[in-house]
């Protein structure tokens, strides 16, 4: 007998239905004897619309607003919660809902993108102990003064994962729409095989990277508590892939997966003047106006008194970029601005980096022989990206794929 | 400067722009120096859609399935309760929300139809003293054991009956699609006048009798509370009834108004045994089902050891009724069962009934000489009612309505 928390994101809870699916497979792990607590997310498109009230009734600026934000927008993981413990009863299994003020899921005060503070188990220990299945509203807490706060988008994740710590469940299984974690988007690159298992670093840098199997921060979570993630379809049995600890992964392999974004634009401030301080004239409007920039580079031009500065941001925020910029113009004293938004950024990721040398090499090389011009590099520990032209996005996924031995066809 | 509760009903809440002028009649009591704890609804047609989820994935038969029900169908207000508290802050109005759990509201266990056992109004004095306007979400509460509970349907005006009485506020204005009480439905009696008072006891009666303005249950609070509760209108600024005690209401007249009902179905059970305890025989398995009977009226005919039975149910309940009682024919043993569901309940209400004789005899003799047949009379000490046949139910109201002198041309 172990105790699991098994996570339903909105499309496995998107109508009645799919609810009902859901709570045979609760059963299951009942009927297994297992004690389970789960986490519902809203039902599909219930979100968007309480955030198109909210959002249409007020600006959404102060932290009164927000508040009220959230109790709006809350509502919709306590239906399903309501709805998933009925479909439960149903079949035969006690089951209760659990509402985040019930619990209490303690957070910090940060409406909107508020972060789990501590979870009081007691109460839910006693409801698991007496038989019960415990369902539990993903996204929504309180905060110190009893006010419901929500985690941001895809913040049920997060919920689950923190519960699962809370408990020190066995397993947290995470059911969504696809059924793992591949070395590279199956859709681009058909030979892409599902990982049974992957470290907690690998993910985070997938994640981030584009691969929106799990929230960046339910990983991290996950990794601060050691909690044993499993992601999994809602839609068929098969076993789905295991988020667990560098070191219980046996079979060693260099590069995990290949993960790509097509989300950034290049921007390119020619002729700044090659003086210190420069960087943070440039970045600083940036941070002020909440635009994440993401790759940067430097290059010293022929003219030493000037450079070149290329970096990313993402799509929605290039022209929000470009105003920012413009209106220091007569501070930064660049030539020009050029902009690319015809790019795609390709990673490749792996722990093997941190003791393998030439394995950043090795992806130069092969986008070179395919003739894939480079922008822009930028590495970390245990990845390196590169942004190339969009065109050749899938071209560059799938050779890099072979040369790094992640086809399926290799495995066996 | 006063302290009032102001609730606002589904109509008055259907939609975002209707929530909208919500907040400008909360305004306007702010700016006119007045604490405000303001009562709302679900937006129309949110709650039908969640009881419409429960109901399709379970029977809703245990407690633990109602109280599911109860998480599930609480939402609604939730939801309207942030969007007008956002209404209020856009127009610079200061506001928050506060939920059932967050005051609390506290019930007893029956959920579904949980009665309010108590409010805490400590930290809600706290928030309006700060010059807050408070948002409560009608219909919810929360049990001993912290479940969410609601009120029953229309259980907002009881709510907001509830908070006026803790709170000890001037006044508790519910504001509707209609926009007072009237001596009789305008719609069937163009002569119907507004009433400026109405008494608790009347009220009471109107309502129970079918005067759709009130739940009966936040009129007996109000009673037994004495808050003063204004009905009016949330589409215009005229003033509404003032629901009070009798002995304000300075303006004596015996007759207050004339209610109606067409939901009514007839039975007759003919040659029931003339014994005692018959009665109870007949409607135990009534009341077993669930089915209220409202008129009864027993007969000795001409052979005395036999008697005719006839009451009203409800028409839903019309057939469950029949089944009960065919079940115990063997029992019973009744000849035969007349039923007619083409008559309608008229009721003629006034406290003045109490000590003026004649007003039930002038209603039987306006009737008569209109040839509208009697099938069936009731009375309490402030009312009678008849059964007629359906097709006189117009001509009946407004032949009394003139008759008792509540026509809107004779008060000029």
């Amino acid at each position: 007998m172990a105790l699991l928390v098994l996570k339903f994101g909105g499309t496995s809870v998107a109508d009645l239905d799919r609810i009902r699916n859901v709570a045979t497979k609760v059963k299951r792990e009942v009927d297994a004897g297992h004690q389970v607590a789960v986490v519902v997310s809203a039902m599909a498109g219930v979100t968007n619309q309480l955030v198109e009230y909210a959002s249409s009734m007020a600006p959404l600026s102060t932290p009164e607003q927000v508040a009220e934000y959230d109790t709006v927008v809350s509502s919709g993981e306590q239906v399903t919660s309501g709805l998933l413990a009925l479909a439960l009863q149903t079949i035969g299994v006690q089951a209760r809902s659990m509402l985040g003020w019930q619990l209490p899921i303690r957070t910090d005060e940060v409406h909107s993108k508020a972060r789990i503070e501590a979870i009081d188990t007691a109460i839910l220990h006693q409801w698991l102990n007496n038989g019960f299945v415990v369902v539990v509203p993903g996204f929504q807490g309180i905060s110190r003064d009893e006010r419901v706060t929500t985690l941001g988008r895809g913040g049920s994740d997060t919920s689950a994962v923190a519960l699962a710590a809370a408990l020190q469940a066995e397993r947290c299984d995470i059911y969504t729409d696809v059924d793992g974690v591949y070395t590279s988007d199956p859709r681009l690159v058909p030979k892409a095989r599902k990982l049974q298992k992957v470290g907690y670093e690998e993910m985070l840098e997938m994640a981030s990277l584009g691969a929106k199997v799990l929230q960046t921060r339910s990983v991290e979570m996950a990794m601060k508590h050691g909690v044993r993630v499993q992601v999994r379809s809602s839609f068929d049995d098969a076993d789905g892939t295991l988020l667990v600890d560098e070191e219980e992964i046996m079979e060693r392999r260099l590069i995990t997966g290949i993960a790509y974004s097509r989300n950034e634009a290049q921007v390119t401030l020619t002729g700044v003047k090659n003086i210190p301080g420069v960087a943070a004239e440039i970045f600083g409007p940036l941070a002020d106006a909440e635009i994440n920039v993401d790759m940067i580079v430097q290059n010293v031009t022929e003219n030493s008194d000037a450079t070149d500065i290329t970096f990313t941001v993402t799509k929605e925020d290039l022209q929000n970029a470009l105003r920012a910029l413009e209106s220091k113009r007569d501070v930064l004293q660049y030539r020009s601005i050029f902009t690319d938004e015809n790019v795609a950024k390709v990673s490749v990721i792996g722990v093997g980096m941190r003791s393998h040398a030439g394995l950043a090499q090795k992806m130069f090389r092969t986008l070179a022989d395919k003739g894939v011009n480079i922008q822009v590099i930028s590495t970390s520990e245990i990845k390196v990206s590169v942004l190339i032209p969009a065109d050749y996005l899938e071209l560059a996924l799938r050779a890099l794929h072979t040369a790094y031995g992640l086809d399926a066809k290799e495995e066996a």
